[in-house]
């Protein structure tokens, strides 16, 4: 009964804490000394290398080690067992923390704050909008968008969400599919991506889908955050929206290439923020005990919590 | 039956709105024009001229055009009407979006990034604490001090408060009084002041203050952010404070002296953000209505809400 970690991070925190929530279980780390591959049961991972997966006869179950599949959705010969996400509160916690500080940044204008300071301007020319003049729209209504959204609404913010099926919002409107995208476009002026990246949805932050946000908001034109997925923006639309107008500002977590290389134009654009793919880190404490309490669930005969639609692809 | 504007910005923008919410009454700006001392029944100021209050025999009530009234209690000879403060849920909520903003940055030490990005580093070193690792203190639990604690709450932070008199917070700790404060200090790592200002809060976040903040939390020390007004605060202390580690970092609206003057140390110091006191921004459509409504309840024989007690100075 063993559990392999296959991570192209370091293993060793990964490897303590389930020892600590697995007593009954041996823990194995591919790459890393030998192991028995007839007596792996479950997987814990994070973008495996080709092959690392195959030749598992006792496989039971795959966990991502993260909320996103799409690091595993693209491998080659995915064994057919359950695969089990991460939805975690910690996690969904953190995303609501980083879309709420970075809607406020913007509805704030804090980098014209910021600019003043430097400049020593005390600068009360012309005050920001309340949050219940801006319409935050966000894309992906699941675990991290509807707490997001819960949150925004909270601050004031007009919310509303897209998603792929027809559903409904907690006090404010899910748009959804394609019908409803335009419609859902046409009232955001802070455009919040909590997608997951699918066949789908790769490419879908593009210059035909910034020119249908809104024109007539009262934060001179739209603005884009995306804590999804690198693949679902196409970069070079971002910037030429951002020069030409058609996106005023962008708070950007995630990236077609991980870490940003030196030469993004991301990085020095006066309009654009840039954090390292930390909007909502997996905490090795809280994940591996999700993923224990999971094991545990599965062994006394009760499904996993949280299987991904390989169909859907999330 | 005349309203008297008494400020000290340009009353334009003041002048149209109460016309606009009080067709039935005249409208005299001070020092812009002639009027009848005897039909004032009315004053509206922010920042009164001495003297301009006198001689106002039929003056009935005073409004200040803010949330605070310390520009009216040093008032000599302030006549004895009863003096009502603007408290209206679009002011409170734009406290609560920037409390909320900059507790936020705090926490997911947004400076840092901000660093990051302009050094080009993809910084995943280290990832901040979740909200609810982090001590949240609100010092006053008033109006807005109720509204700003209620929100950090959602957003997941430990929050408690802290107010003159005895009270319970609506899922949160309220210490009270002395005795309080230095339990309230011990258990607080951001510290958010919203009081008024009045003789027993004058001076109150000096060195004293801040050597009782809890050294033992996540943010390597202890934060103030300060957005009651600007004589709350000791700015040689903070300054000295930030420097040998008794703090690790200040956000301030509110100054000593307004504008901020161009040799504060504040302007550049790297752990300090300024912003021009616009937190909460009087709107001008907002609090002539607020006022009308006022006038109104008191014509029709109601009593006026948020009456200021003379005898606390708030
Ligand atoms: N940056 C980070 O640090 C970080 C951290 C964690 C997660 N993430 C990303 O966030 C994503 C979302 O996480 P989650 O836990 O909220 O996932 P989830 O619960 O599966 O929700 C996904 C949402 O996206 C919608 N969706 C999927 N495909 C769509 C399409 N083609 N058109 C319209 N809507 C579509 C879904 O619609 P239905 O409701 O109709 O199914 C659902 O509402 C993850 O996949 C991951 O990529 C990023
Ligand atoms: N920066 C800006 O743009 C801006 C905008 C608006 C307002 N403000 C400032 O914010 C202040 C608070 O506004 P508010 O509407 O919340 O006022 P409020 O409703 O009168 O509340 C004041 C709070 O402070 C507490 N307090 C007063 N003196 C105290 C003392 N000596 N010790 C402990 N607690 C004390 C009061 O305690 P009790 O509950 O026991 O009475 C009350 O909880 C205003 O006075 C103004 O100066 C700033």
């Amino acid at each position: 009964m063993t559990l392999l970690i296959a991570v192209t991070w370091d293993p060793q925190p990964w490897v303590e804490r389930f020892k600590k929530h697995l007593p009954k279980h041996d823990v194995a780390v591919l790459g890393h000394g030998d192991f028995d591959r007839s007596r792996i049961r479950y997987v814990a991972t994070w973008g495996p290398k080709p092959g690392s997966l195959s030749d598992l006869p006792a496989l039971e179950a795959i966990f991502s080690l993260g909320a996103g599949v799409d690091h595993l959705m693209g491998y080659q010969g995915l064994p057919d067992v359950p695969i089990v996400r991460v939805a975690q509160d910690d996690l969904t916690h953190r995303m609501s923390e980083y879309v709420v500080l970075h809607c406020l940044m913007h509805l704030r204008d804090q980098r014209r704050f910021d600019a003043a300071q430097r400049a020593k301007q005390w600068d009360q020319e012309r005050s920001p909008p309340i949050a219940s003049e801006v319409r935050v729209g966000v894309m992906g209504s699941g675990v991290l968008g509807q707490d997001a959204a819960r949150k925004l609404k909270v601050m004031g913010f007009d919310v509303a969400a897209w998603s792929r099926s027809p559903k409904n919002g907690d006090g404010y409107r899910i748009y959804s599919g394609d019908d409803g995208l335009a419609e859902f476009l046409a009232r955001t002026d802070i455009l919040v991506s909590l997608l997951p990246l699918t066949p789908e949805t790769r490419g879908i932050l593009n210059r035909r889908l910034f020119e249908k946000l809104a024109r007539d908001g009262q934060l001179d034109g739209p603005i884009l955050i995306n804590a999804g997925r690198g693949g679902l923006q196409v970069e070079e639309d971002i910037v030429a929206c951002l020069d030409d107008g058609t996106l005023k500002a962008a708070t950007l977590d995630v990236f077609q290439v991980e870490p940003l290389p030196q030469d993004s134009p991301f990085w020095t654009h006066p309009q654009v923020t840039v954090t390292p793919h930390n909007s909502a880190v997996s905490d090795p404490e809280m994940t591996a005990r999700y993923i224990a309490d999971q094991i545990r669930r599965h062994e006394a005969g009760e499904p996993f919590q949280n299987v991904v639609d390989r169909k859907r692809g999330y």
